[in-house]
């Protein structure tokens, strides 16, 4: 039989009953429901659909080592944080909030000492972030691996900015007895999520803007826990109501407090005044 | 607001309300409801998630000047016959079938005249492939263009192939003025289609076979009527009822039927017995 508008979904289905994983099966039964119910929604005429076909070209083409435009295309769409989301649900209301990787952890960040400065090739205002890995009850966690990235002053990650070293603005920190991490950096920007590719493209088509608010991002790693990926944004920055990529919670925004303490700033080698945020994570237990 | 599962779709196409072309944001609108649907639907974890951009991404890395691993992707999914099927719907039920455009049609053809051998490197069963371009109402159609591609009788195009010169398997002609066209070549093969990308992983994870029955591509433009995009598929061919990418339609099949006629074959430089294809293709006006 001839394929046909209405039968294509059975068709193309019928192709996939003999698929070993279950669950492949399943997500592709799925997506070819919902792929076909799109075009049959919108129709495209075969220059839209070979259009289409050109700008996933390109997203792909230009992804490379430091660059991943297919996340930024599913961050712009809703689909990472949906993804997120459906994730967190999972998970106790205790636990820090999630969200998304984001297309800039392309580079292994230095282990660094606690208390080390992860942006020195930054200038910017200098700041300490500090806070504490708690299990679900409270109880801190010790040996916790804290993944840190976030962009410096100008808003720019390591990777687009010939003026950083790679591994500028990143840092891999164990926690303490206590389960205290703390480091020095500048407090970062907000910044546009490249616009040179085709994501940039559909956002210029669209007339969306391409700012993400000021963030450090952070994946904290413990013995017995989920792994949790997260932000902590900056209570003040321009754009925190209007994520071009949808990823802040409330919960996660921090006031980076501008702190006069000599003494403090001594302690931890910054120039006084500077500017201090508290973020502790509370993650949660294996199969819980 | 937190974005939320319930929410994501409001979401994203708020960010999407002021795009200026209308067509683009139904599109973009629409995109974003099935797709937001399908993670609801399937509920991908993250390294799922993950698994997927990755795949996306090696999709686009496949693409080169004679590579079209996203077509591919598309062709195996249903979702370019569904295009061509609702694009065909719109047009005369006189009109020629049209299907899948397919992924080699990479190279420019080069220009033949009436009767010229269009798969000189190629051995192979020697074919005469004929037939008259006609208008809806039967009147023959002079100085139509033809473009045609062909696997060779190993199931390779010249672009997959360091045995065949580009350009081999593939001829532009012009109809004569009672509408003819007519070309030498062999008896294509049914051939797998490309599967060391990531669409042969994925038939492979699915344990789908990648054959397509042979077949002579044709592209066909004539002033005043609407380009045609088609095949003749080889009547005898394995697969005729399992094409990969779902693009036969029973009107498009033809005999290739053996002709033993020593004055015919010669006539067309052919050695006899040779094979014989008659396919005439029906083109409908513009704007009817």
């Amino acid at each position: 039989m001839d394929f046909s508008e209405q039968d294509s979904v059975a068709a193309v289905r019928s192709s996939l009953a003999s698929t070993p994983d279950p669950r492949l099966r399943e997500v592709l039964d799925s997506l070819v429901e919902h792929l076909h119910e799109w075009l049959r929604d919108v129709r495209p005429s075969l220059a839209e659909w070979e259009r289409g076909i050109e700008f996933l070209t390109a997203v792909g083409q230009k992804c490379d080592e430091h660059r991943q435009e297919f996340i930024l295309l599913s961050d712009v769409l809703g689909a990472s944080m949906l993804v997120e989301t459906m994730e967190a649900a999972r998970q106790s209301a205790d636990a820090t909030a999630s969200t998304v990787l984001g297309p800039f952890h392309v580079v292994e960040a230095p282990e660094r000492e606690l208390g080390a400065d992860i942006s020195p090739s930054s200038d910017g205002d200098p700041c300490l972030v500090r806070g504490r890995v708690l299990a679900a009850d409270g109880t801190p966690v010790a040996g916790a691996q804290l993944d840190v990235w976030q962009a410096n002053a100008r808003g720019a990650y390591d990777v687009q900015d010939d003026g950083q070293p790679l591994g500028n603005g990143r840092g891999l920190f164990t926690t303490d007895e206590a389960g205290w991490f703390w480091f020095r950096t500048v407090v970062p920007s907000h910044y546009p999520i490249p616009t040179d590719g085709p994501v940039g493209e559909l956002l210029r088509a669209t007339a969306r803007h391409p700012y993400r608010p000021a963030h450090i991002h952070f994946l904290v790693q413990a013995a017995g826990h989920v792994p949790l990926t997260t932000h902590v944004f900056v209570a003040d920055s321009p754009y925190i109501d209007q994520d071009a990529v949808f990823a802040v919670k409330r919960s996660l925004i921090r006031e980076f407090e501008p702190v006069d303490d000599a003494e403090l700033a001594e302690r931890h080698g910054l120039a006084n005044p500077f500017r201090c945020a508290t973020f502790d994570i509370t993650v949660q237990p294996v199969g819980s």
